[in-house]
Formats: structure tokens, C-alpha cells, sequence
């Protein structure tokens, strides 16, 4: 899911009676194996399943390549969870989570054809998530990480792309990052700025905010500030776990210090993931014509119809405003363009593209339109087409 | 698979140009992921997933119990492998051995409709196996082991029924081991035996021959004598590796050593988990009108044509001649049974009752028909009753 974040206020969440189609539609779960193949006679057993198969067996012995030609692994990817950091809720364990993961499994499959199985993991420990996944390779062709805590995440991340020679993807960072990336590409078109020379605060230095900062970083923004809920990250400052003080170190190019409020005054741009509100001045003091996503759900930082009294462009995560900002419109056609041309990795470049392509997906873009819609069914297939060619481009592609 | 041995001679295997149809209908894989819900509008979009989704994982964490409910985890069985007994063809590794997982998952989905997905480690080490699949236990209902040799797949398999509240079955042990008992049980009827009297010679010390004599031990057969490469397990004999020591005690009554042809003369019963062949005077040996079950794939042990000459019914694996003794009579409603009631293990009572329920879905046993058709298909509803009340019965059932 989108953010990892505390929740805010529950003044959105529906009522029990109104949320019962909720636990009718969940039923026995929302996704199912399927059978690609007919199993009807002594014919289909004996090629589906022995004799026959034991050839389809030796051929892979012989050439490990033709795993993902002669079984579903190339087409399917783990989705997988630790369930430290599940939607808004928080570390409500693997097996609360796994509604989200069959959520996403289905994302998967109706966006991009992609086969996705749930693996809900009962430890926390990152030696054993890092070894448990690395042990899944031989059958899964890529792995979506989900709702697995800060800090946590970023080392369990970082050590399975280092071990497999497979798509490894952590979701609440790089599809949130992407998809933000893509919204800010248009919003800086709509309100006439150069991307690049942004001033841009992050709110929230969790997952998707490190990501978000390092990807903005990326497509050339200078001027990022990275807020947690002390203040700005600044080098030196008191209360920097490990990974904060490099963030503080690479950000922040103006030193400033002190609270949200430093930051936001002149910032062009505003991104929330951190949950919490912003006091209407300090949302006042950013520059003019300002672009606002403020994407903690249900309840956003800055409330739509408060950010539209100073910002130009204002997003959030939710499908009841405009510019819905969500992971959905990243993550599969990621994966597609990945598994597609047999990638090693999910490069920097290859997020990079899959944000262009996003941003491209929307024609003429306006305040009320930087992104497409989560429907938009043109828009897995335009950021696999860009992602597969940043691959062949990176020399990560096998295929 | 039914039985890890080494594979007999080729001259059963069809050349690769016969086998095209094989590829052509791998390619891609034999499963895949489906919905069982709806995902066309907004609307579905944020019952199946944010924000109506957050409300069962909150229900899920308040009440662990519901995780059964609402998801599909009450129905989904991981079929595990480590790719080191893979059909006949040995240690292949995990990824040829996909194939054989994949054609299991189509056979549990088609008999009994449940999910089932592979799980192919990339590990042959018992505590790392161990130490993974219990990790996946909030993502599974059940744990199918397949295709592990001997003797690591008994420690694995006993270690995760400690380790695990959860239906865990050894299929290659104990889906063949219930299926011979099926059939040995009506063998007995149609040839004026009774099932504890019989001599029983089990050739083959692997997974299933340590199964099959366990099972036949439970069924209340005293006379078992089980022979390996060596010869007959004898208690003392030299080169028992260590659980074929216990094995040799509790076997093996009259206490015989020397080959198979000592233990096979007289016996009444032959059945071979062991590949090789038997030469037709050991066969010629056995009590008049024998029951030989000879259960290699493609070549029985000893073939159908030499075997009538002696016995009075004769099984193999093989689906071109009569009493195929193949585990899909009983892996499917197997686990069906322990998933309906949320059965905490299989136990041996389970196991016995589902050997009686495949032996009774034969209504008239002949010598040509001592178990029912793979293709039959009351036999999984008929093991899955039987199944969940033994698993009521033995007070392992939850609900």
C-alpha cells in the first residue's frame, strides 16, 4: 500500500453495518489459482502431470532459462509482507495484512496480467526475511516488497537486490516515489516552474519519504528539505537514527533548521507522508501558486479545501478529490516492463522512466489533472513499454 | 510425486518430437492467479482494496481466528519442494522441479478446489527448510512437502508438525502410503485374505517404503519385512543408516536376513518403491495367488505380463494397466477434509480413514479393480468426510 504512516483522526472510516458488503465481498478471500491448461481425460494428467512433465523437468535441469518459458514463474511475483507497516494501521502482524496482499494480488493481475501470490512472513527480523525471500528465487520471477517498517525496509531492500539477480521492488517506497515524481513532472508543467529548480519539502522521513526525496534527487531537484516529526533534517541535529543523518547530509542544501514551518516558508512545493495536519499559516507561508500532495489517508495532511486557498495544484491519496496520487498507476506496469524483457533489477533509471510515462499518460495536463486515473488502462502498458527500454538501455534486460 | 526412486530404463520415454505437445502446453506455466471478486469500478476498488480493505485487516488482528475467514489462506496449501526427489528423475534442483509442483497445484484445484502454491527452495539444508516454511505459516493453510528425499524429508516433516498447528503431509510418503493400504485392502478381500495376517515384503527404504510400512503397521499387519538395496533390514544388519535401524526393529518379525529373494518367498504380498527389477523366480516364490504392487515409474519392478503369471492382483503406478495406485486418490481429499475442519495435523487415525474411504468408493472390487480411477470423482469428497471426522474423532479439528 500506498503510505506507511500513522493514522489520523477515524472520522472518515465508515460505520460497521455500512462497511458488511466489505467483509461479505472477503469471503474466503479475493483471488484463487486458476488452471491455464484442460485436466479432463488420462491425455491432459499424463501431459500436465506424469509422464510428461518429468520432460518439461529435464529440459529446465539442462537449461535453467527455460524456467520461465515452461512454468508461470517468470509471470509471477511474491508480495511480500512482514506486516510492520500495513496501510495506516501499523504493525498489525502477517496475518492482518494479508487482506492487502490479496488486495494487491488482484492490482497485479487486472493491471497488468501479472500473476502475484501473498507471502505473509511470521518474523521481523531482517536476517530471516532476507533469507527466507532469497530461498523463494527459484519461484517467483520478481518480488514486491509491502508494508515492511522503517528502518527495517530499506536494509532488508537493499540486501535482496544485492542477492538476487531479480526485480525487487519495495512498494511503499518506489511506487509512491514514482508516482510522485509523476505528479510533480506535470504540476511543475501546469504552474509553469522547471522541475528542477523546485523547492520541495518532504513531511515524513519513513519509507516513502526517503524514497520520494531520493527520487526527486534524481530527476535533477536540488533544493529538497526532508522533515520528521522533530523538524527538519539537518546535519548535526539531535535524534538522527542511522539513516537520517545521510538523508540530511544529501538534502537540505540550504542548512536550515528547526520545524516544519521553516521549511515550508517559500517552498514551491509540499509532500506529506507523514500523517498529522499542517496549520493552515504555515501552509499560507509557502510560495505562491504552490503544489500541495497530501497524501496520508484517510486523512489528509492538509486538507484539500484548505490547500486550495494558497496552492495551485493539490493532491492526495484519496479517490474522492482529484489527482489521486496512488501506487496503483506505478507498480504494474513496473513489474510488467521488468518481467517482459527478464530484467536483473529495477533500476533507478528504470523508475525514472516509469514516472515519465505516467506523467506522459495524461495529454494536456491541469491543475485538477497531473496524473491519470487509477482506471486508465493505457498507462500499465505505456510504463512497461518505458520501463523494458530503460532496462535494455541499463543493461539489466536478459530477454 | 508418488515415489522418489532412480528411474528404471528409458525405453518409456517417448522421443522429444512425440513430446512437442508437452512443450507447447507448458509454455507459460499450467496455473495462474485469478479474482474472485470484481475490480471494474471505484467502488470495488475500495472494497477489495483502500480504504474498505483496512476494516478486515483490523477485524483480523482483534480476532486471529478470522484470518481463515477472510482471506483465502483457510484454502490455500503451499506444495513445497526442494527439488531433490523429483519424480524419478532424483535431484534435479528446485527450479526443474516447478513443473511437477505446478501439475500438483492443477490436480488439488480440479479434485478438491483448493489453491495450491509452489513453493521451490533454494535450499537443501533441513534447518533452513524447516526455518522457511514455518515462516510462511500466516500465508498457508496447509503444508504439502513433495519431492524431498530421504532420509531429510522425515526430520523436515517431523519437525514442522511440531512447529506448526497446521495440516503437514510428506505427499511422496504418505499420499502413497495410504493409497497401498486402500488397495492392499481390497486385494485382501478379493483374494479370501485377512489384512492383519498378510506377509507383507516391502522393497524400498525411501520415503515410501518407510510410509507404506508404517501405515500397513498401523492397519494391524504384524508381518512386514522391508528390504533396501542391501537386502532385508534386519536389526544388526551392517549399512542401516540411522532411521533404517528403528525401521529394522519394528519390522521384520521373524527376524530374516539375506536378500529380497529370502524375504519374498512365501510373501503374499510384493510391493516395490524401489525401482530395479525382481527376476521371475523370486517372483514365482511368493505364496500362491500373491498381490504384487510394483510401483516404479515408467517400469514396474516387475511387469504387469511376468507378474499375472503368479499373482492373483497386480497394481502399478502406471495409467496403461488396471489398479493404478497413483496418490491423487488421496492428496486432494486429504487435505480437503483437514482444511473443512480446520484440522491442526494429519494423524495417523486421518490417514487410516482415508485409506478405508478409497478402498469403499470401490463398490465390487475385482482383481482388475482394487482401487477406484484417478479420474473418479467421488473419491475426494468421500476421503474429505472421512478425513474431517477422523480429524474430529482424534480431537485435532477446530471446526
Amino acid at each position: 500500500m500506498t503510505i506507511d504512516m500513522p493514522t489520523g483522526t477515524d472520522s472518515d472510516i465508515p460505520t460497521v453495518t455500512a462497511l458488511a458488503p466489505v467483509f461479505a465481498l472477503h469471503r474466503g478471500g479475493k483471488i484463487e489459482t486458476a488452471l491455464r491448461v484442460p485436466l479432463q481425460t488420462r491425455d491432459d494428467l499424463s501431459l500436465a502431470y506424469t509422464p510428461g512433465v518429468a520432460e518439461v523437468c529435464l529440459a529446465i535441469a539442462a537449461d535453467p532459462d527455460l524456467l520461465d518459458v515452461y512454468t508461470g514463474r517468470g509471470n509471477t511475483v511474491a508480495v511480500v509482507s512482514d506486516g510492520t507497516a500495513v496501510l495506516g494501521l501499523g504493525n498489525i502482524g502477517p496475518g492482518a495484512a494479508m487482506p492487502v496482499m490479496e488486495g494487491k494480488a488482484m492490482l497485479f493481475k487486472h493491471f497488468a496480467g501479472i500473476n502475484a501470490v501473498p507471502i505473509c512472513l511470521d518474523t521481523t527480523d531482517p536476517d530471516e526475511i532476507v533469507d527466507t525471500v532469497a530461498r523463494l528465487a527459484p519461484t517467483f520471477g520478481g518480488i514486491n516488497l509491502e508494508d515492511i517498517a522503517a528502518p527495517r525496509c530499506f536494509e532488508i531492500e537493499a540486501r535482496l537486490r544485492e542477492r538476487l539477480d531479480l526485480p525487487v521492488f519495495h512498494d511503499d517506497q518506489h511506487g509512491t516515489a514514482v508516482v510522485v515524481l509523476a505528479a510533480l513532472t506535470n504540476a511543475a508543467r501546469v504552474t509553469g516552474r522547471d522541475l528542477a529548480g523546485l523547492k520541495v519539502v518532504v513531511a515524513g522521513a519513513g519509507a516513502a519519504g526517503v524514497a520520494i526525496a531520493a527520487i526527486l534527487a534524481g530527476a535533477g531537484i536540488l533544493d529538497i528539505v526532508v522533515c520528521d516529526s522533530r523538524g527538519v533534517l539537518a546535519p548535526g541535529r539531535a535524534h538522527l537514527a542511522g539513516y537520517k543523518e545521510g538523508l540530511a547530509e544529501r538534502s537540505n542544501p540550504r542548512r536550515l533548521s528547526g520545524g516544519l514551518a521553516v521549511a515550508m516558508e517559500g517552498a514551491d512545493v509540499y509532500i506529506g507522508v507523514s500523517g498529522g495536519q499542517v496549520p493552515e499559516p504555515v501552509v499560507a507561508s509557502m510560495a505562491p501558486g504552490a503544489i500541495v500532495f497530501a497524501l496520508a489517508n484517510p486523512t489528509p495532511e492538509v486538507h484539500p479545501d484548505l490547500a486550495h486557498r494558497y496552492a495551485a495544484v493539490v493532491g492526495t491519496g484519496r479517490s474522492d478529490f482529484p489527482n489521486q496520487i496512488n501506487n496503483v498507476l506505478a507498480f504494474p506496469g513496473i513489474f510488467r516492463g521488468a518481467l517482459d524483457v527478464r530484467a536483473t533489477a529495477v533500476t533507478e533509471g528504470m523508475k525514472l522512466a516509469a514516472a515519465r510515462a505516467i506523467a506522459n499518460c495524461v495529454e494536456h495536463p491541469t491543475a485538477g489533472e497531473v496524473v491519470p486515473s487509477v482506471f486508465d488502462e493505457r498507462v500499465a502498458g505505456a510504463v512497461a513499454r518505458a520501463v523494458g527500454q530503460a532496462a535494455r538501455d541499463e543493461g539489466v534486460a536478459r530477454g
